[in-house]
């Protein structure tokens, strides 16, 4: 058997691939890309991108020792047999921010806004919509706290999936606070759980020390009993009186400019750099774990990673469950169509002929050409299959008269033009 | 110290970055993208992508075991601690080839016409051009023997590089024959060679056995100094009648398009699966080892790799060496502009006034706004160091009116537009 692609990567397929689908469509994710473009640009974000490969310590302190991404997800790469122990990027962020520090972009003007379009490695247990090599949109925003520079980011996330024509988003929003806030927090679930200690699971039992704020996040169906049964109080009860005008900042600017939300208390983020803002977004039509994606306030990160202090705050969603997206709510996708030009001569001698003025019509149209003589039948039959609006047929008649007898493959028409006129021939026939 | 980038790689920067040169920003990737798509999609390719890692065994075979790349450029690819050994992908065939199979992409019309466009890895000693992840333009034909595909593959390599603004570029054009016809020549060159044996270099040694072509590849100056002396005969003394005669129809087709290249008989190819045609893209500006890229056509690859036989024929041309040969030649690139409009609220109120209207205003135009309040001095100031061509205040008499005051940064000109009619005026100055 013929070597097959590892295990948890897809190709990007042209159009007519036997098997198709929008997630693996090639000219999707263009449309994704370009429409995020798009709608980034105009608010004013740079595309920028950072090396597939960083420092294992890099992901480690940018994503976090304990999560599960780098505890068992990870792809190592080594070059020179040993060398480097380096790590395909899990997500986006990490390397970001280690690119803001290493560039000087603190420079630029704040806030400092970026979008990055691309693949992300992560050895998961591969399964519908989890991909080991899969893509996302990201876009960060720099060198601002304010609450306006938040709501524009989570805005800008639903602009993008609804410009690409997903109604059925959510929002799901939340804060996590300040650090005190967060300690607060974890102090009123450590006396909340102290006491029913031996029926948490045994993760949960470590996280009572560490970080209870994560008991919240167990997978655990009795740790998750245990908390419907103590009836936990939300995070955003203990938001202090500077995260709580923020966040409330936040929503109004949502108010504003209608963009919908649910506030959702069940969003925690573990890790030490998370402050305030923390949202995801869902989608009915991917399932249970409906979310697209996710975004949030990361203002302790720069010095994480050893660099100096800079707020920041971004988000990301998954192409392909984008995708799976779209397709489980039926959406359309302009599709590429065929050559609006395809050139058949008739006999051999007509051929080099035939290739010549296919390359001069390209500067003006996709054309494409057929490689040795056809019956007139057969470049019909050919120009259909390959979904062509025009045919163009070089016989030995035309050949000596100096034109090419045209048909529109759509409409029937028929017309005979000068070699010399099929340039404009096409920039008209295009409009 | 912060943590730093990988050796070898670059972070692809935004506009107004310090440092940034043209093989580092990240708008040159894209012009350089957006050119091949438009000079290769007009030609009837469609984009694809393969996976950016592949079983180690498909490089082995796709790329030569015995090669510098595969031999001590390759990064190494584990998850799960120690599983896969999957390698970075170093070259876009292999995998190309392997997604042809795999898809099933032989049920297309054929010539199927593909590109690719993305990052490739080799762990290389790094110097200025040597990067190790780098980006390639690929494409690739396959189905078909023709010789007007070889002429065309070259043509449209060429036109990429041209419609890139690249001038000095040569194309370095040879054949490699038939097997048999290599065969012939190898026992030319075991004969030639035999007798100075004892002066070749222990490589060459080893090649005289195996594969002598290789031989002409040497980098030894001792081995380069017999070649000299010995007078070697090309391999294009060798072709075959078949391989002869869809070598002349090559040129002949570029000639008839005034595609210009030269003869070059030190193009060598030494892997089994290489046949006939076989080119290199010169350009001056990037030094003695001038290559941009190069191409060939590679029938017996397919087998190789364990699936049944296609005929293909392709180029590849690095990015970043492309980059640096139009900072050489000064070629010129539409440079991305600031914002159409930057919106400045006069005081804080208006703030989330300004917020709305940007939002709505996305909808037709870049817009930037200042999420503080600013005076006019500082408005003006700032709208000029981002590059906008119209501002817009927002002060409480504009608020009351429901009014924005423009004035154009280039031109000078002012005007008073209703918020109402913004998208309007938007529109028209954008012409």
């Amino acid at each position: 058997m013929a070597i097959q692609r590892p295990k948890g990567t897809q190709d990007h397929l042209p159009e007519g691939s036997p098997k198709l689908t929008l997630d693996t469509r090639a000219a999707a994710f263009d449309y994704v890309r370009e429409t995020a473009r798009r709608v980034l640009e105009r608010a004013g974000a740079q595309r920028i991108d950072t090396p597939l490969f960083e420092e294992a310590e890099l992901v480690k302190r940018g994503v976090g020792g304990s999560t599960d991404i780098v505890r068992k997800e990870m792809f190592t790469v080594y070059y020179f047999g040993d060398h480097g122990g380096f790590i395909l990027r899990p997500e986006g962020t990490a390397g970001i921010v280690r690119a803001y520090l290493q560039n000087g972009w603190k420079q630029l003007p704040a806030p400092f806004k970026i979008w990055l379009c691309g693949p992300m490695f992560r050895a998961e247990n591969v399964q519908k919509g989890r991909l080991r090599q899969f893509h996302q949109v990201d876009y960060e925003v720099f060198g601002s706290t304010d609450p306006l520079v938040d709501a524009e980011a989570i805005a800008l996330m639903v602009d993008v999936v609804r410009e690409l024509g997903l109604k059925k988003v959510k929002v799901k929003l939340g804060s996590i606070g300040d650090p005190e806030d967060r300690e607060a927090y974890n102090d009123y679930l450590r006396e909340l759980f102290t006491p029913h200690v031996e029926r948490l699971s045994d993760d949960s039992k470590d996280r009572l020390t560490r970080n209870p704020m994560r008991i919240l996040d167990s997978k655990s169906a009795g740790d998750q009993e245990l908390i419907a049964e103590l009836g936990v109080r939300p995070m955003l009860d203990f938001l202090g009186a500077e995260a709580g005008a923020h966040f409330e900042q936040v929503q109004q600017y949502l108010r504003d400019w209608n963009v919908e939300f649910d506030l959702d208390p069940s969003i925690v983020r573990g890790l030490d750099y998370y402050r305030r803002t923390a949202w995801e977004l869902h989608h009915e039509g991917v399932g249970a774990k409906s979310a697209l994606g996710g975004g949030g306030r990361y203002d302790g990160l720069a010095e994480q990673l050893g660099g100096a202090a800079v707020p920041g705050i971004g988000w990301a969603f998954g192409i392909e469950r984008l995708l799976l997206a779209m397709e489980a709510d039926g959406v359309e996708m302009p599709a590429p169509g065929g050559p609006q030009l395809y050139l058949v001569a008739l006999d051999e001698e007509n051929v080099p002929l035939v290739a010549r003025l296919a390359r001069e019509a390209r500067a003006y149209a996709r054309t494409e050409f057929a490689y040795r003589a056809m019956k007139v039948g057969n470049a019909f039959k050919d120009a259909e299959r390959r979904g062509a609006v025009w045919v163009g047929l070089m016989g030995s008649e035309e050949a000596a008269n100096g034109t090419v007898s045209l048909k529109n493959m759509v409409t029937g028409e028929q017309q005979t033009v000068g070699v010399g006129e099929l340039a404009t021939f096409l920039q008209k026939s295009d409009d």
